[in-house]
This record gives C-alpha cells, structure tokens and sequence, in this order.
C-alpha cells in the first residue's frame, strides 16, 4: 500500500465500485476511461489519476478489466473483511438499518442493537435482541464489535459515541445530526440526512440563479 | 439576494443552522467568530466569509447575534416556506422517513406515498395511504408536490426520477445509490447511504496511515 490517499479520493472509490458493480451486471467486460467518465460525470483524466493512486489498472487501448477493478477496489476499501457492527438507538431509522438485509450478506453483520427504551428493549429483528443500552460498553469488549452505528436523538449522540470508544470499535456510523468528539484513530462516518434535505430546498428556492 | 453562493457554502449552511440551534438551547444570545470556530471545527475567517455572503450581520466585539442569524440562515435555505413531499418506495427507509414526525412540523408535510408492492399498497402511515406508483403522475400534478423522495431500490430510481420530473416536482431527494439524470432545472440532493460506510470502512482499514 502507497502513501495515505486523500479524503476526496476515498470518497470517490464506493462511487467508483457502485459504477463498476452497474457495469457487471450489464455483462460489460472492459470500459475506457473515457466511457467510465461519461457514466459517471468526473472527468477521464480524473478517473485516470485516482485509479492510478492504485496501481494502474487500465491498458492503453484496452481500458479497464471490470471484474479486476471491482474486486482491487473492494480489497483497497476493505470490505473483503467482515465488520461487525453495532446499532445504537432503535428508532426508525435504527430498524430501517437493522432490516435491511443486505449488509448481514455483504459482510456487515448486526451482532447487536441497544435503547434505552424499555418498550423497544426486547424487540426481536433479525434474530438480534434489542438490549438495555446500560449493557453496552461490556457487550463491545466481549463481542470486539468493530463499528458502532448511532440512530438515537442528538441530545443522546455524543454519550454513546463516548461508550462506543471505551467499548474499542474502529469506527463510528454517525446518523444522529450532530458532529461528534472521538480519539482521532476512530474515524466517523457522517450521514447527515437532514442538512442534504436543507441544501436541496435552498438549492430548490434559488433555481432561477443557476 | 446577491450572486450565486458556491455549492461548498451551500453545504455548509445547514452545519451552521445545526450549530446555532444547539446554541440556542443552550440559552446563548451571541457568539464569535472565534467561539463558533472551535464549536464547528471551521476556521474563524471562513465562518466570516461564509456569513458575509449573505450581508455580514456580525459587528466587532460584539459577535453573532444568534437568533436573528439563525432565523436569516433559515430564511436563506428557504426554510420559511412549506414544501409538500412524497415518498415513493415504502420499503424500510421509506417506512422510517415518513414515521419521522419531525419532517411534519418542520415545514415539510409528507402528502403521498407510492410503491408497486400490492403488499404495501393499501398501509396507512401518518394517516397518510400508501398508492399504487401508477398514480404517482397524477397525484404529483394535482397536489402541485415540490419534492419527490426515492427510497427505491436502484434499478428503479432513474424510471421514478422521470416521472417525478413528468409530474412537475421541483427537487428530488434521494436515497438510492443510483445517480439520476434530470433537467437542470431539477436538482437532485443524495444521500448515498452505503458510501459513507464504505468510506468509514477505508479508513478503518487504513488508520494506521493517518
């Protein structure tokens, strides 16, 4: 592995693989760079210089081996691992979350999901028991839980994100709208729902000055 | 309103909103550049230049007055207006965004669901029925709908993403990891939620070269 990859590259590399898992299933073998960057928007030279952060896949010529990218992707973002991943905060969207089955197939596996809630604490979805979230911290050591999902109110986030490190997950899932303090060897992941909702309704009010 | 405000402005205005919400609980009348620096993590002088695109409403020793700012940042978003919404696709995160009660009282009532699924046509979430999509054109026409949300599965995003735009919506948030072609005048805003974990997923796997 080369030096560290910037952060606008590693968030173009799902985007990439989203692209090329299109591309297989559509049988596709082999694209150009040139092809890729009319599918995709970002310019032929930029799909060149980021892929090329990698090892340059691409012939002259010939473009990229579909499959071959698709799979050295998957290894560089790692996901030929298995996470095991925690829900914190059974609400709506905690169960969205729980329920959707393709992360338990694609290697995201949902050992656990905490609230506070007693009226949630017991709840069975996919076979996982919904837990008093007091049982946190010694559920994460006993179970080495890597990623720790946050889908409780905002007021809650920062307290769980603070147990989900004592607990000693890799990385935090953050859906609760509020930007959290953590030991900087714990990468958070914002999904930020709400405020792609406000930057669309503002781009929505002023459409006549695009 | 003065010139078009770059994307990355546009971005970061719902942090800002999110931020000054917070100090308004917490009973702040006014805050700094410099204070509201440390909170958000932004540089004293971006958040100086951010605010200043919009007519400058901090005064020299005195600070941000919070409230008015908050209340200018909402005007700014066009977040003082109603925007009728519809959902289609009533899967679990269609499910999950139309039982948050917030959107409700925010100024963002759900009118209508769509989904093809004779099992979930028929539901009633939020007293609101869920429909055949056939209906979506119609429906979408008739109640003069400003916003479609597509919590589909990807392989149908692009067809709803037409009909959306067939039936005069004027924005479209969207939840399936598919990036949609529409008229310019249609801005799209995306939440790629398995990006983001993939991301997180990255720098898990690379943290030891942060």
């Amino acid at each position: 592995m080369k030096a560290k990859i910037s952060d606008a590259v590693v968030n173009r590399l799902p985007v990439y693989r989203r692209y090329l898992e299109d591309l297989m299933h559509e049988d596709v073998e082999r694209i150009s760079s040139n092809e890729l960057s009319k599918r995709i928007g970002f310019t032929a030279s930029q799909i060149r210089q980021d892929l090329n952060n990698f090892g340059g896949f691409g012939q002259q010529g010939y473009g990229y081996n579909i499959k071959a990218l698709y799979k050295e992707i998957n290894t560089i973002l790692g996901l030929d691992m298995e996470y095991k991943m925690v829900i914190v905060g059974v609400g709506n969207l905690g169960q969205a979350i729980a329920n959707h089955t393709k992360y338990y197939k694609n290697g995201f596996p949902i050992i656990g999901m905490f609230d506070i809630n007693p009226k949630v604490i017991g709840l069975r979805i996919n076979d996982v028991v919904v837990q008093d979230a007091d049982n946190l911290v010694d559920f994460l050591k006993e179970n080495k839980v890597d990623i720790g999902i946050i889908t409780t109110e905002k007021e809650a986030a920062q307290g769980i994100a603070d147990r989900l490190v004592q607990g000693g997950v890799k990385g935090i899932w953050n859906f609760a709208p509020r930007d959290l303090v953590v030991p900087k060897n714990v990468p958070v992941g914002n999904v930020h729902v709400t405020d792609t909702l406000n930057s669309l309704v503002y781009r929505i009010a002023h459409i006549d000055q695009e």
